[in-house]
């Protein structure tokens, strides 16, 4: 990967343990939540990221926004790289402290003390080093559940997206339209 | 499927078009999403569930609760039936109307009304008559990303998950503890 992207600024997804196959949907759902929740891109550790780094290409192309996907990396790397750049890193686990309990630290240190985000999701397996690395280690609720809903769950609380409006670039936008018949899901899409 | 499932009253989600091998980690994640996020249980169309029920039923067995998983019906089928008991229909779209703006609404409905959410999530094409049946077809965020992320955002503004502490029956329970050098991620799992 190109290491000049873990600058310690914004946010930033580190994907875990993906397994080539397995794991390629759940991996390019995640790098679509990141886009979607406003990171600025993902690094997916154990993989060359040549899919998830074509599909979000495409998304950009069509929806906007400058997402990057970047593999070939160590775990270790990244978050020490992020680390020595004063950035901080939070590992999404459900053995982590509350989100409930965390969020609004991690948000002032991410909003006014500018400190960017390093988010650690991994599979079923995460490696003690990983916990003892990490800043933060959170969890968004104590149950098992999905690396997916956990990350989406964090940046929603982290980015407020659902405020957002169009983005720089996009070549599609949704206009929802509320029609007759009460809420009738009629909508448009327009091109700029 | 056991169609008394079908209340009207309380959380159900209903997992549009899943198809089998491909979907399943998907339709599972969907699941575990549910329960973790307060829902009642799941319905799956076009499968037989039983992937999930399984998978379902061992969460269930060590993490508590009787989240339930049905399949082999027709979405249309259980719209009807669902709407028939006064429920109501919320389709989760990036074409819908933004959940910022419907939420309140919805929360008002269902908690101070008890009016049941039967929660639609679909994979890439739902069929428009799914968002005519809708009660309302809702967004969270316009943006392309996972049907994984939309129902997890969605049920954490209805149920409040974050806040919850141990179910009932279960065998296991996360107790998150902070360590020295900072908040290192050092947990227990206790048996009751």
């Amino acid at each position: 990967m190109n290491e000049d992207r873990l600058t310690g600024r914004g946010l930033v997804v580190l994907r875990l343990n993906h397994r080539n196959g397995r794991d390629d949907r759940i991996t390019t759902h995640v790098c679509l939540v990141g886009r979607a929740f406003g990171a600025d891109g993902a690094v997916i550790t154990d993989s060359d990221a040549t899919t998830q780094a074509s599909t979000l290409r495409k998304v950009n192309a069509q929806w906007g926004g400058r997402f990057w996907v970047e593999g070939s990396v160590r775990a270790t790397t990244v978050i020490s790289k992020w680390k020595s750049k004063r950035g901080i890193v939070v590992n999404l686990s459900m053995y982590g402290e509350s989100l409930q309990d965390t969020v609004s630290e991690i948000s002032y240190r991410y909003r006014i003390m500018e400190r960017g985000l390093l988010i650690v999701v991994g599979s079923s397996k995460v490696p003690g080093y990983i916990y003892k690395m990490s800043d933060y280690n959170v969890a968004v609720t104590h149950e098992p559940h999905s690396e997916i809903a956990a990350l989406a769950v964090f940046l929603e609380k982290i980015t407020k997206p659902l405020l957002s409006t169009r983005r720089e670039n996009a070549e599609l936008k949704v206009f929802p339209r509320l029609c007759n018949k009460g809420r009738v899901g009629v909508y448009e899409k327009e091109v700029q």
